[in-house]
């Protein structure tokens, strides 16, 4: 781990591997760093298997400064996140009191039963994180963030750490529309891209309706060669006469 | 490369990693390849950069008998999946003569430069995937398919090259919903689990509206196995009094 600010995301569950479940934790979790400067280099989506998620988790927090993960810490026998980041760390997997307490005392001692208790479970020395939403927390070890699967419990539990993240500086976006081909926009496209090495230039082609939308897209720290880079991809756009009807 | 026919998707694009784009590919394609046999294992999504492409590529290509990449095979400077792939392989980028006519033949002279000229490149030795869509074809190396991004295009190349691949039996999937939550589901569910070890049984909580309605899933090869679990965790369900009102 090196003092660069980057993440991974590491989408973890069956159901996204069978297509009946289509996500959308990546996109939220990609706007919300990059916002605070901490731009998503990959993703991975893993099975509720223990070997694919250790190895996955090693994979990733070797690599990138933070790794949020997605899904698998809820009661049930598919959850196996937390035994699968305890491995992965080397350490005991251990019942935190604070996640307990908060456990017994939303579920009362009716509801409270063995499978509630599991979501007690942390890996040993984790910083819980909290769950406003429905209370059993996420948790923080080393640089994997442990999140929960369901959108609005997840997007909760990111807010709550996003603050204590060390993020560079915002990952500015501009985008100009083409109602034209790539094969037309790609010289004059490639051209402004060596003239702004720094900055990530992309073409994302559409199709809606028979008619051809071209995303034009400049990123990059540097706010002000954001804007210019659009500038200029806004100008060559209109001399070709792609410039959409506003 | 075993006999065992699975696969992994690798997505491929800034867009996707900056959260702008919400990929639908995914979902897509372990849909039709489930039902031709082939479960989707692993999916990994990498920005439009030379290094984590290949090293996705090589990656996968070695644990799953196929991948489908998706994305960068347009003509812009940030399409470098063709370079991508040839590098893996270690072999050369050639222009393929088949796909050279089809792109001469539909753009005419006029419209064919050198950005359209780039999509007749393929490693050596590919074998070239129709797109009846728009004409830039997608390739195939060894046991990688190379599609294209925009979902249409992929759907269509998908479609092309279903046929040719050796499946298994369809994976069945059958889904119980449930009015409750997943502790007071998760007991009876692992005991289900356990007595059905070669089928994979999940659980997927979602909130809506303030209501928790949780998706049972059992998946198999094993038809009448996974209709049987299904049974079970109906009656389950049932029991619990979590049956929603039909």
């Amino acid at each position: 781990m090196t003092n660069r600010t980057d993440a991974a995301v590491l989408l973890i569950g069956d159901e996204l591997l069978a297509g009946r479940t289509r996500d959308s934790n990546l996109a939220h979790i990609a706007v919300a760093l990059g916002e605070i400067g901490i731009p998503v280099r990959e993703a991975r989506i893993v099975a509720d298997s223990e070997a694919e998620i250790v190895e996955a988790l090693d994979a990733l927090r070797g690599r990138y400064a933070f790794v949020f993960t997605t899904g698998g810490i809820g009661p049930t026998h598919d959850d196996i996140t937390a035994d699968c980041v305890a491995k992965a760390f080397g350490v005991r997997l251990v019942e935190h009191p604070e996640a307990l307490a908060r456990l017994e005392a939303h579920y009362g001692p009716e509801r409270f039963n063995a499978a509630r208790r599991r979501m007690a479970r942390v890996p040993e020395g984790a910083e819980l994180i909290d769950n406003p939403v429905s209370v059993a927390p996420g948790f923080r070890v080393g640089n994997v963030f442990v999140m929960a699967g369901i959108p609005v419990v997840m997007q909760a539990m990111l807010e709550s750490v996003k603050g204590s993240l060390p993020g560079g500086p915002a990952i500015a976006t501009h985008v100009v529309l083409a109602a034209g081909p790539e094969g037309d926009l790609a010289a004059p496209l490639g051209a402004i891209q060596a003239r702004y090495p720094e900055l990530a230039i992309g073409s994302y082609p559409s199709l809606s309706g028979g008619r051809i939308v071209t995303r034009l897209v400049a990123r990059g720290a540097d706010a002000s060669a954001v804007a210019a880079a659009r500038d200029e991809i806004a100008a060559m756009v209109d001399r070709l006469g792609f410039t959409l009807p506003g």
